[in-house]
């Protein structure tokens, strides 16, 4: 018989969790949950010395890994570095938006074209490197209680749902990515790796200077009008701990006021 | 600052939850789930005296209801009676297949127009009138500390996502439903109730003889390539405790060895 | 080698055209060109005396019945009669909206359950009936020079690629039409059966008084905002042709200012 | 009144077409058949001296050009050369499929990052920077008698739709394709500009030694169960001819006897 319930309170032991992509967002979100959870956690990032980082250092044993992730050997990297640390990873998140500042609102015939070179970098490629290193290492995994190896999840955007005008560059990497995550979604489920894609159809809340949350759009008096970084984290750890009998693959998250 | 962890494990003692569509499978497992985590639960069905369900009742306290959900004076009795036995529910649960037997596996040209008739009453018609008195009562409700009025669930097939040969009656009746749930989405979730449309992308499992739950299709040796209802419904749970900022519409639940 | 371009030029001599539906929009300008472009033309509509389809019988020889589409006696005897007036349909246009005017706009809690049923009988269930006795008669036709033995097109709306909000009775109907037609598109085309779904995601001009087309939205300057019935109908005739070995199944079209 | 079935006959006399991406299959079918209605034609090719190209020029007047369209330099070079020798076009076809040889069916785990990068800027960038140049142009052409200032249609794969197993590098680059041609369209088309994605769903058929066309997978009786690129390209001239009014974004392609 199955016991339910027990599954998400469980603090997840012998987990080892890789965040790659850090800022105060839904990395330190991930980051707090998955240490308060009882796993292993780091986070990389180009630059791991935001004072971001160095507080989830402080407050949650977060560990902090230097890495250019559209860089094959700087994920190598990585990935020996956190099996040398933490030990092989049980979940990872690739949590990089991608973008160029430069390539925001551009209309197709002005974007610069290394900008948006640049942007299918940072974002698509990154993501297949990550993805493939995690589900090299995954596969060895003995399968937990829920007969997962691995959870391996994309952080994506609304973008990977609908091409919207003056935004072809990020169009065309969260697209990337989305058809990613479904190639390797039916190659490795069947290998005991969970594969997930989370489309975030919303703006991102925020940490402010005196640490509490924002979550509110500029002009507007609803509270929670944008997606609180702390309950997408919930769902990806929600997802991690899915049995492999009923396995999501896609979940779009959005506030309930979204237009759609 | 959000008190994470905790959302997932405190009883949701107010609640009360209405599974419409009675069975073995998804429904039983929904409302041993719901009752576990304190809701007042009721399961509704055409006919509520199965052994499943009296056994739900001596086990869990769920009440039973009667209820043909295509008949409109037949659901607003019995959104009546729920408000009068267990209150105004907070999570209402669409948990009908709908498929008149001598539908399955017909192709076009034979399909009986009366069972075609027919399946679209019993499930997509029956989606529509439960929805109706769901929201009607739900957007009355107070929300809860997620923000919440109310969820309202549609369990779905894989034929929502997809119209298979042979199968035209089917495909109308889930896609169907998938547009009612959308359509009720937009329109609701901005009035704080959560609306989502859960498509089991497989076979799924049930109870044995012996009592024990059977996951396995006949000839394979895989024991959990069948998607499992105790998980099915912890995936429902989940989203009734989402958080509004963050909802999720709609997810498609597989097994890890499903073809897709 | 293919002889291209001559395809389109062709008079379909030999083909029957049924169109079911009956109206000044779609259904007129298809029954023109089918016309003129050499086909044996019937339009079917609950009530064909409308001046209409009477124009469509002096300028264009179009044959009028009378068929309640939702009825499945009635489409019986509709198909009877086509084949004995005018031949064994090559080619079938499922035209209907279906819409009872009363269910526009309706919140989904305010929306009357009979009327949702109507919507639901009138599109969905008159779509099944309708493909289903095309597909009947159309599996005994030697196929034509492109390979086809019959082409079956279901007009549709965008409602049937996204719910809106109240409008939920259409996106039942809606969806519902599309997953019978992506059924009956898996199923038929193997037997040399062409099906197409053709989503039309605009408002639909119209004729007005003086004879002349209208497709300007009121408060707009511009002239073709609107979706051109004549040109809908060329996109119909221009499936038809499509060789069997490049068949297209779903075709959305919209007006080059629509916003999507 | 609009004058119907003139519009697929009329030659495209002022128009320029440019082929991006040359071989026997596409590229040369869409060559023959825009040379034929009237079009003067370009087709670029990293390799312009192919016999497939040498013999194009010699029986329909098409002219060759050299470039490497992942190179944004290049780029710019072919179409300020397709201005100087042929005019502006008004019709750019991006037919480069992009995949790297060792890409073909390797697993995640085992795929070559630069065979994943190269795949990825062959397709996906290069698509965005004949999107751009072909845009810039087009947006200064007057309309011609449909409305439409120039046509931009991106040749995709059932990759574009579904993203297969051992096949991540060439879902990525048509995913990306997909979401960049949909964010073009949603910003070009209000500008008189009309952006296709057409998704081939098949193997496309050949040019056999003796000139005629292949068009039967091996081991299989049915001489049509792959794509007929002349088909293709008559689709591809009717997406150029549609009146703006009911443009089509989105046109799979599948042969009858496709699984899908």
């Amino acid at each position: 018989m199955t016991d339910l319930g027990a599954s998400d309170t469980e603090p997840s032991k012998n987990d080892v969790a890789l965040i790659v992509g850090g800022g105060p967002g839904i990395s330190a979100s991930c980051a707090r949950l998955f240490a308060n959870s009882g796993m292993f956690v780091g986070v990389a990032a180009r630059n791991p010395d935001k004072p971001a980082l160095h507080n989830l250092e402080k407050t949650h044993g977060v560990r902090r890994f230097t890495c250019d992730a559209s860089e094959p050997a700087a994920v190598d990297l990585l990935f020996e570095n956190v099996v040398r640390d933490l030990g092989v990873p049980t979940l990872v998140v690739h949590n990089i938006d991608g973008r160029v500042p430069g390539i925001y609102r551009k209309a197709i015939t002005e974007a610069d074209p290394s900008m948006v070179f640049e942007t299918l970098r940072n974002s698509a490629f990154s993501a297949f490197l990550v993805g493939q290193r995690a589900a090299r290492l995954m596969r060895e995994n003995k399968p937990n209680s829920k007969g997962t190896k691995g959870t391996i999840i994309f952080t994506n955007a609304s973008a990977a749902l609908k091409g919207f005008p003056s935004s072809g560059a990020f169009a065309m990497a969260c697209h990337a990515k989305s058809g990613l995550a479904q190639s390797m979604a039916r190659e490795l489920m069947p290998q005991g790796i969970h594969v997930a894609n989370v489309p975030i159809d919303a703006a991102i809340g925020w940490t402010q200077e005196d640490g509490t949350r924002g979550h509110r759009r500029a002009g507007t008096t609803i509270d929670d009008n944008m997606a609180d970084p702390d309950y997408i984290a919930e769902t990806y750890l929600q997802l991690h701990h899915q049995h492999r009998s009923t396995w999501a693959f896609e979940v779009v998250l959005r506030p309930w006021v979204e237009k759609w």
